[in-house]
């Protein structure tokens, strides 16, 4: 018996998120599924981030318990072609029997990608949050400051979950522009000022929709509805009527999970 | 009576191309229905180019004429909360009553994007074709830069079709090699090589396949199956046998179409 570890990137635009549902498909169920077609064992992987669904992934990490004698840096290889197109095993190796996805991990970043421009591009439809009026982006980037660190942050969970800890320490939120190459730098500039503002945040934890609550209200102090400064006492409140609306899953990607020295990311 | 020109873009993965057919929805079939719709006049567009299933773009154009006291300037905002989110245009403006989107443009711009990995990218996977082994982008720079100029490139034609006239004149052929940010420059890299490399091309027509199959033999000359100096002999054979496989659809972006004194396209 050994236990082999998947990096897994998907498109989460038609799954109804990770987690194993009896209505549904779920990036776990389908994974579960297609391993256990290959190893021809009942397969039930563990995953390190339950995605909600929409959610996209570059990095998601799970694990499962295998009698198979294929190699494990082999299982990538050997699972690729049963999976469909919207999801991609990047990395597999085989790991301590002790190692858990979840509670090993040390950092987690994600993305949040904001497509702000006259009209929706069609090619970025899948992967961001159209927004028309343009956004103070520096606005954005001071009140992001206020959040780096270990805080409380209460009021950047959904109130849907009945997680008792709620200090988490943020290590790094920055607020991205860029003009708009859709892949690549600075290939194509489609109108006269669309942009692509990346939310990018590392941290040692996030709680419920902890990630799309800190969008939804970077979002608003980008529109002046709520100043910078707002964000102290956003935190201070402790009360998730204090912070923004929660910003829609499809603008946000789990780039990648950081562990004791193995990096589950690219970057 | 008026001419309204619309700048569409689109993502081809779902539709059976650019121009109207019997079976099968396409981006000039859905444009007519929705504009006939918004209008209460039977519309029918007339479009710069003729799109192949799976080619996407950012600036085909079309005009149409119409009754409709809408401003041209508006059409846009009228018609694209009735396009799916795979269509949208994003310009529209009323243009004099001779101006034809084919027969006026002096130059357009394609690209096709290769994604060189490990592994495919879902969330690049609808957009890029995929290759596994490393291109020598090197190698394709320089055998790129012998079809930029005019020449007959009736070797790059598909044998579908029956055009008589088969010079062209290529005034930019480049070949960009980028690490991957899937949106933007450089926020992530996901794996230990992923490339996004860009073919991009300007010229004053294409002949039909002409950017899928110069993007095949480029990439044959990116595995060394030929030499870069080969292209010359290529172009002079004037024989479709001579050129490389014509590439996938997916890979393909029109990016612009430039006409007198009006840039259809951002950059």
């Amino acid at each position: 018996m050994k236990r082999i570890m998947l990096r897994v990137a998907y498109d989460g635009t038609e799954y109804c998120g990770w987690q194993r549902q009896p209505n549904g498909i779920t990036v776990e169920g389908v994974l579960n599924h297609k391993l256990s077609a290959l190893l021809k064992e009942e397969i039930e992987v563990v995953g390190a981030s339950r995605t909600d669904a929409g959610v996209h992934a570059r990095g998601n990490v799970c694990v499962f318990d295998t009698n198979s004698r294929i190699p494990g840096e082999k299982f990538a290889h050997a699972l690729n072609p049963l999976l469909p197109g919207d999801i991609t095993v990047q990395e597999s190796s085989e790991v301590a029997a002790d190692f858990h996805p979840r509670y090993c991990a040390i950092n987690k970043t994600y993305e949040y990608w904001i497509y702000n421009a006259t009209f929706p591009d069609p090619l970025l439809r899948r992967y961001t949050h159209f927004l028309y009026r343009p956004l103070d982006v520096a606005a954005m980037q001071q009140a992001a400051g206020y959040l780096i660190g270990e805080h409380d942050f209460k009021s950047f969970c959904s109130v849907n979950t009945q997680v008792k800890e709620t200090v988490r320490k943020v290590n790094i939120l920055e607020v991205l522009e860029e003009g708009v190459a859709p892949f690549g730098g600075g290939v194509a500039k489609i109108s006269d000022r669309p942009r692509l503002i990346t939310i990018r945040i590392n941290g040692n934890g996030f709680l419920y929709n902890m990630v799309r609550i800190i969008a939804g209200t970077l979002i608003e102090v980008g529109y002046h509805r709520r100043g910078q400064e707002s964000l102290v006492g956003t935190l201070a409140a402790c009360d998730r009527q204090a912070a923004g609306a929660t910003a829609p899953a499809c603008g946000l990607t789990l780039v990648g999970i950081q562990y004791n020295g193995a990096l589950k990311e690219g970057s």
